[in-house]
């Protein structure tokens, strides 16, 4: 059966992937009086004396919402906030599964900035995190800002940070493969919407080279007409050689492409150009920006896709269930670089001595993982004085 | 132990008396496929054709969202929606356990009527009805009116209607104990908050002949100084008599007593100035604003009051879930008049040919109540076209 049917008929059967259960049992008129009236009282009152009580007596701390309000739902665009519903869903379970979060989905009826900040900040004392997802660049950008100074608890905005810690776990591995000091590395980074931001801020704080930045326009340069905010920023911090031209320029000479673009935009002649043992991260779902065998027929060394058909997927669920248990066992005030570093290298250490070309990034089914990046995450909330316990 | 001391163990063991779980098994990379992407792409595409799909293939359908501002929880006061999140908790176990309905809590960080009701305006997409929790009045007024008029899910401040529903419930079997036609009953209504102002309206609505309010100022009349909105509107459909004074003067004479009020507030020589065969509901908790053995010396028949160690518990529990299971199963827009009185019989009917002066209402665990209540609300709802299935 075609995996679209499958998943219709399964969506159907299901009527919802989550599904709210109780932990209180409740079998006699005793246990109502206190799960509820008037026992109930007593945690309440001791919470409005000392609100981080709160975590001690209900499930906050360890609840976080998935917020989304649809304009960017996976590769289907602006579909709002109800048809993104069923990821948001998937993203619950996956928290669940991978992590131990109990995760509930909120999809919202706006899209204004404004908006979402104001409803987020009213909702966020029933929550102990809020990941953001499937919001549009670049307001993405502004939205997760906002809240991140507003609020004292984790915001994380999965689709641009998730990716990034990600990107960076493989690309350790296979810079360690190829014998390449990550600090003399070019990189050329295709989309530089959500993701494609997080990844370059990631990769510049790690200390590569340099980075190309292309968008539909060509490469991204300080001065550069209609670069909105977002895009002026990496202009700051990209292309120091001030190169010129679209991503035949940019990849040309550079040791990885990072594609978070489109179908098929890279050529087997653009690999050609890059320089020996190139690393390939074309992620563009379904279909990469280059397919794997073509990619290495042109002289890649190691290529990673979104796929979870082909090697070295490159999948986010490896990193937000280890990152949020991690920031929530500690109550951290937030998720900072530091964090998402320290993310990166946890995921990429699981390979160890079994790295090969196919196999930079551990599987999302490696059960070691959300344990290790949540152990590494909450050591460096506690280093850098962002836990709260 | 004390059951305020149990309740501290009993939260702080639970952490959270509710759980978020996956109904999607997630065993390998084909579950993910079917439950995350690529697959999850099939069922967002037809809700964002048919927003009406999504209650086939997401959690709406019976998901109901607990929404709180804390600014009236329990006999608490308003401690704010984090300190009232252990309460919202315990409702949405109650919803489960009674109903089989999915609920989350929201609690909010604002308690500004535009800000609330922007919220939930703004999260309603992830949610199949909006269930209010413990918002004061009169502010919960025009939340509720307005949220009614901008959705069009079911909006129930519990608070209100799910008390009112129950108090009917116990006069339509108590009435018939003491055989008096519910048209010619007058009552006396003490407490006309959130809850009394319910009661007497659908006391009302169902044919009472006269009620007589009263607040902290006296009894409620058509042109008293210092009424809000709220009141005023009570004025024009109470008190018939035109009678002024305070307490002892309202319940003169009356055939029924409703407290929603203050503990101790009702004397004897007040109930020996009622009717004969007194109804007395005192609801104050966890004090009743009289206790049960006095009143039955000063003449009452059936007394009812809000505690589960006395006969006659007049319990929320009795209705919510069944109300909203009711309505969630033909997707009803609004919950109306009419599917409250259909509750409220519901519920009375149970007690059946069973019914004395210490059985006028069943049991909250009594499981054939939210079954019962679901078939008449959705029975009622479709009568009056609100259904959508």
């Amino acid at each position: 059966m075609d995996i679209k049917e499958e998943a219709i008929i399964k969506h159907e059967e299901w009527k919802g992937k989550i599904e709210i259960i109780s932990k209180a049992e409740l079998g006699d008129k005793h246990d109502l009086s206190v799960a509820y009236t008037p026992g109930v009282a007593a945690p309440c009152m001791k919470i409005h004396e000392n609100s981080e009580y709160a975590y001690e007596c209900t499930a906050i701390g360890n609840m976080v919402a998935v917020v989304s309000d649809g304009s960017a739902v996976l590769g289907l665009g602006n579909i709002g906030g109800l048809a993104g519903l069923p990821v948001m869903e998937g993203k619950a379970v996956l928290f669940k599964r991978f992590g131990g979060v109990n995760a509930f989905p909120i999809v919202l009826s706006t899209q204004d900035t404004d908006e979402i900040v104001r409803t987020v900040k009213a909702i966020a004392p029933s929550f102990g995190g809020i990941n953001l997802e499937d919001i549009s660049a670049p307001r993405c950008f502004e939205v997760e800002k906002r809240l991140k100074e507003e609020l004292d608890i984790p915001v994380f905005h999965d689709d641009q940070h998730g990716t990034a810690i990600c990107v960076l776990a493989a690309l350790i591995n296979a810079a360690k493969l190829v014998k390449k000091n990550i600090s003399e590395m070019k990189v050329c980074l295709n989309g530089p919407g959500a993701a494609g931001n997080a990844i370059i801020k990631l990769l510049v704080g790690y200390g590569v080279k340099d980075v190309f930045a292309v968008d539909r326009t060509g490469i991204i340069y300080k001065g550069r007409e209609r670069l909105d905010d977002a895009k002026r920023e990496l202009a700051e911090i990209t292309n120091k050689e001030g190169r010129r031209g679209g991503l035949a320029e940019a990849i040309k000479g550079t040791d990885v492409f990072v594609g978070v673009s489109a179908p098929g935009c890279v050529t087997a002649d653009m690999i050609k150009s890059m320089n020996r043992d190139a690393i390939v991260m074309a992620m563009a779902n379904p279909t990469p920006e280059i397919m794997p065998d073509e990619a290495k027929k042109a002289g890649a060394r190691v290529v990673c896709t979104g796929r979870s058909d082909f090697a070295n997927q490159v999948n986010n669920v490896l990193a937000f269930p280890g990152v949020f248990k991690g920031a929530l066992s500690c109550r951290a005030r937030a998720i900072n670089e530091n964090m998402k570093l320290a993310a990166a290298h946890a995921i990429a250490s699981l390979v160890g001595d079994d790295l090969t070309e196919d196999y930079v990034i551990p599987s999302a089914f490696d059960d070691r993982v959300a344990e290790t990046v949540a152990k590494a995450v909450r050591e460096q909330a506690i280093k850098d004085g962002l836990n709260r316990i």
